[in-house]
């Protein structure tokens, strides 16, 4: 038995978002490692929760569908967990500016139901929080640490930063085990594809493989850091037990730096379609953050994790993904 | 006429808060400038509305009561407006901890709410944002400038802060002129004082009205910047037409620095009263900031705005109010 399979072997876990993207993915390879987990999802159409996400542990873990702006289902589903996962949340800095009443529910005040469900009914359980770069805003220096100030540039990261705020809030103040990573730029298989509101990998990857013509915004020359999904699977597993973390905010990213045309040629590698670069829309001008790279020392120093896949690996992973399950997704 | 007569006369405003403490105040000076004034409240019992506050300009102001959470009547209200002050808000630390549900409603949503509005109906409305010195957190230096990190210690300060957040974002992304001022303790006639949940000067000032032993927490010897109600008023005032200032936040402060023990002296001159010295309750303890006073030279070089009234004359002044008018404040 592995370190891994005697960490999770027979824990409860809950994962909030867990048809989405990154919860799915965490969800097969806890179930693979003898957990008992919970999916929680609300299937708000947009949002990434796709059942064909779960093919692979259907039976083998529990579904509840439900709201986690929820209050009383909250309450009753953190019961007697060891660990939650909060991964749930609308990714959208666009569709934040559009409809900012909807980002503050989804991704504030859901969090903060958590809370008070885990500080009411569990307060021992470990809450690690999905918390995003998006609230560094556009980068004063390179790489951005997480000494780096704060200065959110759209609805979506201010929202996002008020989440993460509590989760440290309530390590300090109630005492609680809250960990959150402040994710960079993950792609990989179960990535929610559909619409043009997401970022841009999810967009570049259904329009290749749809035989599209795609657009680079800019100059194409924006850097920066990908984490392909098993990398920040793992990096969410690395939180776990880890009482040094508690109350902590880590980045994560990558050693790699490519730009946005070295990802599109990444991706004609494996297919062929044509790109133009054009001038950003006026929407997508006004929140873009330019150059964007991590420093993921502190988390590697404190808790061992380093990413593995190289992009050139991991876009040949997502592609072959998309090309069999392609009708799941858009 | 003078000139703040001249900037104000016949301006159509809204003051949200209208009948509480700052949000009165403000608007019997406005009222008293000639300016169209329309209050907003939701008279939510233990925030501070109070329609003892707006006696002196029954009748010449208009008196909505909705609450601002509410979309539809906030539509409405923000047309036609030149200028829309927000100090409505729930500002009792101790209850964003035992309620933080409420404070992300009042605090937080209720203002994104408003500028939504404001966006919609009267994109070029000024707006004028009551923020808190809360947001710093425990100062790492002294005196605090607005560069200082940011670093809430409760829930109020996260909901304040993403609210503020949201102010300058709309200045930035929307174009809309929008100001937030960082208050820091505010005291004087019309102040809330019921309720031992709110800031330590009104429960002092109430309690030592009533014949009762005030306790002050810790040693005593915490240092405070505090700004006498008409100076803030004036502060607000110093805002409108400034288009330099717009989607700016600015400290408010003083030049005097006072330690509890020097603010409950003060009041001794006017009152008999005893006090113990006690330590921190646990609750408290755990948000406790310890000394705090803020630079404010970037509101007085840009605006002109400093205070004029020293502790000892606005104590006064607020201790006659309240003797005065006891029975309509607790």
């Amino acid at each position: 038995m592995t370190n891994l399979q005697k960490r999770f072997k027979d824990k409860n876990i809950l994962i909030l978002g867990g048809l989405g993207f990154i919860g799915s993915n965490l969800a097969i390879r806890l179930v693979d490692l003898g957990a008992k987990v919970t999916l929680v999802d609300s299937m708000l159409p947009q949002y990434g929760g796709n059942s064909q996400n779960i093919q692979p542990i259907l039976g083998r873990c529990k579904i509840n569908y439900s709201d986690i702006r929820d209050t009383y289902s909250m309450n009753y589903l953190v019961k007697d967990v060891d660990v939650v996962f909060s991964m749930a949340g609308q990714t959208s800095h666009i569709d934040s500016m559009r409809d900012p009443h909807t980002d503050l529910d989804i991704n504030c005040k859901s969090q903060l139901t958590l809370l008070e469900a885990c500080r009411k009914e569990n307060p021992s359980a470990q809450i690690i929080y999905a918390s995003t770069r998006q609230i560094y805003g556009k980068p004063k220096y390179l790489p951005v640490d997480e000494a780096h100030p704060i200065d959110p540039v759209d609805v979506n990261g201010i929202n996002k930063l008020a989440a993460e705020n509590y989760f440290t809030l309530y390590s300090k103040v109630h005492g609680m085990r809250c960990i959150s990573l402040r994710l960079t730029n993950t792609y990989g298989p179960r990535q929610h594809l559909s619409g043009d509101s997401q970022g841009f990998t999810g967009i570049f990857i259904r329009k290749v493989l749809s035989g599209e013509k795609i657009q680079i915004f800019g100059d194409g020359k924006q850097l920066r850091d990908f984490n392909y999904i098993d990398d920040v699977v793992n990096a969410f597993l690395h939180c776990v037990d880890e009482e040094g973390l508690s109350g902590g905010v880590f980045n994560l990213g990558a050693e790699e730096k490519f730009s946005l045309l070295d990802f599109v040629k990444e991706l004609q590698k494996h297919v062929s379609f044509e790109f133009d670069i054009v001038p950003f829309p006026e929407d997508h001008k006004k929140i873009d953050i330019g150059d964007y790279y991590a420093d993921f020392s502190k988390f590697h120093s404190q808790s061992g994790w380093e990413p593995k896949v190289l992009l050139s690996e991991g876009i040949k992973e997502t592609i072959d993904y998309f090309r069999q399950y392609s009708k799941h997704y858009w």
